[in-house]
């Protein structure tokens, strides 16, 4: 999908928000909010929006000399979620439907998106998770569970770290061997790397892969060759949060969606409102 | 007080939003945000918003080629102001402190600023005077009271269309004979100009005088010398809403301020929640 033209103040205030989350010196916020404001005057908005994303961020690092702002936020997040997963599996263990609790709780792990929030809480995660359990879910969960049961190979597109650790509780319900989980390649925002699987304890039932890029979404031709082979290849994707849908929406593979609507933009774009946790399909097999 | 790092993204949005509400034109809503982020990417920020503010609805203005885009607007509100008047007019008369309620009223006129929230209906005016009834009000209104009674002469800037019918209802309680209205030079957003404060009939009660300026606030440089001269004289000033606020608050003149808080800034600058009708005095005789 495209930037929308109401994505731009939301940039503005990312920006700021960011530049305040990783430094204390108002003059480096000044700098880097002006930077952001001078390049969003001439951004290009047939991109989608992790695209200027990427180019926000890769100033951030820049200007602030600090080649991964977030990575104490990273460990965090990556260590609440590990507290909260036995209880979790636990959960999921006694459930009905173990594999409709699994979804619930990785969709519901989209919560920790700080590019969305920069301010989130260990509250608000327990209560994302809390809400899960029972807030309606929109999308054909049957289908999805069909299409994953039979495929013969199955790519996982990460999103955030701390929100990976829920991924693994929805990857041990996926057929063993046949899932490759791909972070991003290199940092931006609190998005998973690899080292965020490998927290999450993912290395040790699935393959881990990166996608050679630091935008904060699959930007597929800013991804590594070997990447894109992958992601051809496959025959189902599992993409989380909304930098993968925004990148990825308008793609002919075959993906189910899984995210947490976090703005009107997207609420818009699908039809959803804002805070639900939906499963949406695109692809060639039935995606509308 | 100068702008905020803060306001930044927030006069993104309100470029947006102002292009949108008068123009369906998407090309001329993204020229109109890009010219707005440029101008902002290099922007003194030790100036107060309605500088900012000035410039910004300048370029609306020629870019659509209308010269007063909110001039609907203006009319609508003052016509929903001049409707409920009545029924204003007699809960004052009715009140057991006509004084205070005349003061609330003209507060919670204020909430008509198409600059804070371009989406404003009738409906949010009619809560907004009902809660001016019973809501806490910050301020010492006995020392206003004090200093309007005893005052030779008292310059009441006013602020937007709409609003300015319930400052009639304040200047009405005001002495008689001692009133100066004054309004914008030239319209910008929804402020009052001339034509509003005959719509409210002011002009029959008051002297109405313009302060040759079209910045949505108060900014002595850019007003006439006769406005500036009757600024300097005035006994006691009343000026109303945050425009006023931002431009005025660090002046050594005798002013009451009526506003309500309607941003986080100015929540932090005043120590106010945002919501609050407030009466705020600065000035040389006992304002902090």
């Amino acid at each position: 999908m495209t930037t929308s033209l109401d994505c731009v103040p939301c940039f503005a205030r990312q920006a700021l928000d960011a530049a305040r989350a990783v430094s204390r010196e108002p003059v480096l916020h000044e700098q880097i909010l002006r930077d952001v404001l001078q390049m969003l005057a001439g951004a290009d908005l047939n991109q989608p929006p992790p695209v200027l994303g990427q180019r926000m961020h890769r100033r951030l690092r820049e200007l602030t000399g600090i080649p991964d702002p977030y990575q104490a936020a990273k460990y965090r997040f990556n260590r609440l979620a590990l507290d909260l997963l036995p209880e979790l599996s636990a959960k999921i263990e006694a459930a009905a439907d173990p594999f409709e609790l699994a979804v619930r709780f990785a969709t519901a792990g989209n919560v920790i998106d700080l590019g969305a929030k920069c301010g989130l809480g260990d509250g608000d995660v327990k209560l994302e998770l809390e809400l899960a359990l029972t807030d309606p879910f929109a999308g054909d969960l049957d289908s999805f569970r069909a299409a994953t049961a039979s495929a013969g190979s199955i790519l996982y597109l990460a999103d955030n770290a701390g929100e990976i650790v829920f991924d693994r509780l929805l990857v041990e319900r996926l057929p063993a061997g046949r899932v490759t989980v791909a972070v991003r390649g290199r940092p931006v925002i609190n998005d998973a790397t690899r080292a965020d699987a490998q927290a999450a304890g993912l290395d040790r039932i699935a393959e881990i892969i990166d996608n050679g890029s630091d935008a904060p979404g699959t930007v597929l031709e800013d991804c590594s060759a070997e990447f894109r082979t992958r992601f051809e290849s496959a025959e189902v994707i599992i993409a989380k949060g909304q930098g993968n849908f925004e990148t990825l929406s308008s793609t002919e593979a075959n993906i189910f969606f899984l995210l947490k609507i976090k703005c009107p933009v997207i609420a818009a774009h699908t039809g959803l409102e804002a805070g639900t946790h939906a499963l949406i399909h695109r692809g060639t097999d039935g995606g509308k």
